[in-house]
């Protein structure tokens, strides 16, 4: 069985929260931390099950959290917990096992970006159901970018034009998903690299600046900041 | 005569904010507008003039605003305003000509980057100072990059370990800086691309998260709460 939000919904998302400082308790994990009161994690999630084209959504906890993690995230929304691996994709592999086949659209996301907007969550569903196999979610490049050796010399600078900061939910047609995952071997924390990798047309649509991935000290005083200045 | 702030200091430091939409008056001017009640170009200048180093401050505002930029940043601190140029690169060669011969070090840097720390002006001018011709302040990409097309189609995943996020300010000896910009042919929003285009090798410093640019709406949120958070 697994834990429905919207039955009309034709969208899994999944959230890889396995990795090494996920774990519950002391020691800082980061989708654990707390902004404004509540672990990012559930920031995430909450707004993933606001998406209302979202049927259902999959969290990889570590493996000896998996109760605890689900009891967290019961109070806020129906959600399926699995246990996670030791790499990322490995993650994202146990959570897709666990989608029906009957779900069209899976989206994978980070619990880091705890501030996503159902509507971006809506917006990438939308083109997978458009029928684009794999779409990611970018904003343009707004500082300089300049090449550099790893001894801090300028090799030159780069057209930023071209360039886009790649953010998540990244959402893929469910075979697709599939196929890059049993096609992969190196682990990349990128899974629209993967669809790369195999071949399939990766298309851009517009991100959020809300999205932004709270990782550093900084990020948390940022986000809280936007936490409050909004109803997100 | 020119403002002096330290007469031991051997760095000047020109602020262009002179361009498009830095008018005062209503119409919402970048370098004018308000954070926590008080212009960008304030918070900037305010923080440059903390630093020991800084022997004087060159900002170049519209023709029309010189009198009134300079009654807005005197009761901060001396400070030189000349009349900018139509362009960027414009207003800092006329800042420029205003630094005496014997100031060896000179540093552009953007108002819109209103919170960037005094230590961190002082790291630039300390490694010009260390013999580096050219020195700019980067930030490790965070975020995957990927090229793109015009119509967002993904072209392939840019190795971002050699990319590095530019920020300002950037900083030049003073001759070095003078000759970049007597050489430019096309207008650049960015120093340390003329001298790199003149030859002169450019050297990475660390910069600072505090150091963003601060340009879309939601940045002066993110600004507000980073001012709020501690003494910088």
């Amino acid at each position: 069985m697994t834990a429905q939000l919207n039955a009309r919904g034709d969208v899994a998302v999944l959230v890889p929260a396995a990795g090494a400082g996920v774990r519950l308790g002391p020691g800082g994990p980061k989708a654990l931390r707390l902004l404004a009161g509540e672990p990012l994690l559930v920031h995430a999630v909450r707004r993933v099950a606001a998406a209302p084209s979202v049927r259902m959504i999959v969290v990889a906890a570590p493996a000896a959290d998996v109760e605890a993690v689900s009891e967290l995230l019961t109070p806020i929304t129906p959600v399926s917990v699995v246990a996670g691996g030791a790499e990322r994709q490995e993650s994202v592999g146990r959570a897709l096992a666990v989608v029906p086949a009957d779900v069209p659209i899976v989206l994978v996301h980070d619990a880091a970006r705890a501030l996503t907007p159902p509507d971006l969550i809506e917006s990438v569903a939308s083109a997978v159901r458009a029928g684009r196999p794999a779409v990611i979610p970018t904003l343009p490049v707004v500082d300089t970018i300049k090449e550099a050796s790893p001894e801090g010399l300028v090799l030159g600078t780069v057209d930023r034009s071209v360039l886009r900061s790649v953010q998540t939910p990244q959402g893929f047609q469910h075979q697709v998903l599939a196929a890059a995952h049993a096609a992969a071997s190196d682990p990349l924390t990128d899974d629209a690299g993967l669809a790369e990798k195999a071949g399939i047309p990766v298309t851009c649509v517009l991100g959020s600046e809300l999205a932004l991935k709270i990782t550093r000290p900084l990020d948390l005083v940022i986000a809280e900041a936007l936490l409050a200045h909004g109803p997100f």
